[in-house]
């Protein structure tokens, strides 16, 4: 049993039991977002946290050890991914990647937004034109080292 | 002259005459992002505006044509993208893809955030434990057509 | 039991009791190429039309949650496809994509043909030098989003 | 001078004299979505047209016979395309490509749309809804030579 | 069980009973290239002689309605071919390529060889320098349309 | 001045004249296909027949040299070739690879079709069904070295 | 049982009974790297070595047949491969690979070095200096057919 | 000036004045194989020799620099290459690939064969039944270091 | 049972029996990351150390043969891997690659770092500033070979 | 003049005066591998230092501007780098890629060594055994950001 079985496994459940993730990260008292891609495979879990979600699932024994276990990210089977839904974000990452840099580059100086030392949340806004998504990166600025630091 | 010779003439410019692109955002009193995203080759000019950049950065008057055709679109050079600033974009895509897809259709349902209907913004907030930068998408809902409307 | 098992089952299914994508859309009084797509898991299915489906071919239990899923979509297994058949549309697409974009920004403006607020059919005519196919993509026009609105 | 340059002429001409493809197809008395293709470098014009287009666009004489050549076919710099008005077309073919197919072989039998005996109109429908693209694929029904005839 | 396992069976039956694809072709009464082809899983067979080969290779009875499907085209597990064999057909298209292409367009104007309205042999020539092979691609002339007909 | 280089010049100076491969076969005495591969730059010319076409196409002297040298060969652009016409031909050795293999193999054992000892003609039938092209791939074939031989 | 799953049992009967891929060609009185090939899946066995290859290692009876089809060849999983001793071999082709064409065509005229008429060797050296690995490719002479054979 | 561009030159000066790669090699007293090679832009000259070579050929002063420059290896343009006399280098690795591995591996250990303490020939032996290349890979055994040593 | 079989196999002993890398490196007496390395399948085991492995893990019988065997080396699923830990290794490569190279090209001459005369190493230190990981690359400098010794 | 420019600059000069990376870095008083990851176009100058660069090498003023900006980071031209000094470090995230991931979350936990907040060096080291290449790379630990954060 590796970590894509448990994906499947709680995928199942869920639909079984009618949960949402919404649902499991309010029973964890965690962010929404995070404990999505923890249970997508992205994230390893606390042993404490591992058994509630198995316990909550009805995964196997199993299971809970391979929940802690830290895990070879990556979530997409193609890219650019064929999903339309995943797609826009790879597509907003080729229309804006450089606006992106510049920008980075022009507001703090030589250096990334950290992808680490980071966090993300996807948000609904309800207007009168229709719902919008808003999906926002927070990351770190790490400034790339100095010369007088090597 | 085609779109790319233009965008390394605005370059250039902008290294000569010491201008940010926040600085001729200003000068069009247009959104930062939107217009670097279009000074890097990314999106049309209304003629009044090209006209602008093109008075404002001394390009030559073949420019102001070019700036007004639609682009073809898309800015990276190599997917995934070598420079580590950009790359941070498409690791979050790779971490974070199958959770936003999971997200949006638990809060929206079947569809995607559009990248037309769209805009982006990147932001710098300074926090005791140093800046961060924030990246927002925000982008309308867009429903799968439903089989009764085809 | 995941998406493509249960196309797979669907296939089976229609081949043992000589059902052919029409028949099932009939069945179902919805559009003939939204059905077969939905039936070759690009489109999910509300409960009430996943049980229908289920019961006319004789599904196991557990497909009904499978088909009411939101799928990750994307139906060719390498592109260019090697099937003489859909590589037509992927030729088509490259010969005539620089055409259709040119078309699309001369007739609408800056924007693209949405292929989420989107259908397609497939229909024959019979002429005197022999059948014809005609692929009708029928899509919302989507502006992009104008720098007053960022 | 090759194809390629002939393209890039004929698009300064049309920036400089104000031309649309449809003006031009206009003057030349052909298809819109034909002579579009054709002037984007995907189909060769015959001697009194290239002659015709030369003198609308005056374009150096070299290119009159440029343009008579059949080109080496193919508009798309690279698959799937970048831009996002050309990657909806290529999203089309993704999601609805095995239905597609499948369609084709349920209501005409083994073999193919022609994408040589074959044309395209791209279309605009406005709706209360909004403006709507039509895309119209347009072939001949090619059936597999029966193994009798081998 | 899907094509491609009816393919695995059909080549372990003739080798446990010791067919070549000539003797096959003969049983069927047609062509041993379009024949073997159609046993490698690129092309259907009717019903009656999908049967006939079920029985003469003692296919089990759900072989008989898998070899009636239209399939999914393209024998090639990767391009270029590894095996020295099927590279050799490669290497000729890409030496010959432009040249046949050439050829074509010279003799017979603007247009294609089908691949559909199209058969193939494998012929054995005995010579006083040795045996050779002789591979004949034998396809229709379809010209693209005319721009008067769009 | 390269090989390519000198390819291009001889599509000008066919154009210009008015010259066809055929006739320039003609000239040269030499098979049309053969003379075609080698202006389109896959096969070198002796000194004498360098000397010929250089003469007859009005080439610069330095290309009498380079028509002599071996070339890198290979002439596509892209695999799979964009190019209907030439696609075609990669979509027969896609669906009928395995057969050719598999008919190679019964009829004349372990070995291949050599493409070296090897020669290609392109023929025009006309029934009254239309015109046919006809490609006939005509190779030595080369039996794999026994083991005792090693 | 397909040519991969003998191979994977004759590593393990190799395994088991202690033999070197020499013992194996010494008991079949055949040439070492003709056979470690062969056994690698890459060269079929005629009838009685195959029964000779199964008695010795204990295969299955299955494998008897299968030994002595002629495979699909091609041996590397990836290409350029990861292991190192298998990358050495691309390397030396990545850096030596225009040298050789340029030295068989200087010293033989244009043509190629068979890879079928074809045998090579693996030697040992013990230097002095320590050990040296002695690969050695041997293969006829094939000129390219004449522009008179066609 | 690159080394690319001075490798055109050689390749030049070479046709100009007839010398073939085995004249220069014997100008300098050099292996035939080295020098080729380096002529061809993968080794670097010593400040006697790539004086020695730029005289010989009349190359620019600015080539004796470049000469001594240590290059970024590697002459293939794709891979695998498309030339056929290159190819079949390829093909050999392909399909004997595992077998160097094995064969190494049972004679020396683990370990590989170097491709830098290495050199490489291309011979030529005629025979009764015609001419064969013979090409010796020849590299040092370099062991993988044993864990005590790390 | 393969190499990869028996890393899942270790892996899930080391999980149950709550083992680290480190504790089996001790148990062995041998290096932390060449212990590593070779439990996840990048180095064969001496057949005492294999038992050793076997015992302490619980391994089947199969796997101490296993372990022995030099196996296909390379850890990388895709490349550049989609792991953040691991791609920072490969960001590492991609901007100081031509550093490296032209680092010990200057400090050593013609050459390259054995990656096989080599060891690594992964570090912790603490610092002030948080901690920092030190991975120390360490292999033997190898000249290419000089033309003399060719 | 762009920053790949000014590199060609920059190596011509050194050839020229005889400069190494070691010299310049001495020069600026900076790290001899950070100073010539920025000359090798991997790093920005500050406008002091790119004064200096430029009046050492004599670069023309335009250089100036060009190394005071942030580059697109990347240095490499195809990926596995084919130059076997690049590629040994390929090679040794290939086979140790997995390992050094295993280490770091053994002895640091969730998270990456930084490639930003991050030093490199070469260094070399004589033994009785010959010379040594230590590459050593020292970046600050990252940990993920736990959900508690989010």
């Amino acid at each position: 049993m590796d970590r894509s079985d448990v994906t499947i496994r709680i995928r199942e459940a869920m639909r079984t039991k009618g949960y949402r993730f919404a649902d499991i990260a309010d029973h964890l008292g965690l962010d929404k977002t995070w404990t999505t891609a923890a249970l997508l495979g992205q994230h390893p879990f606390t042993a404490d946290r591992a058994r509630h979600v198995a316990r909550l699932l009805e995964l196997p024994d199993e299971a809970v050890a391979v929940l802690q276990e830290i895990p070879a990210r990556g979530s997409l089977e193609s890219v650019p991914p064929t999903d339309p839904t995943m797609y826009r974000i790879y597509e907003a990452m080729q229309v804006y990647g450089t606006t992106i840099k510049a920008l980075i580059n022009e507001d703090f100086g030589d250096g990334i937004m950290s992808a680490i030392n980071f966090s993300l949340s996807v948000d609904r806004e309800d207007t009168d034109q229709g719902s919008r998504v808003r999906i926002t990166l927070d990351g770190a600025f790490l400034p790339f080292r100095a010369p007088e630091e090597w």
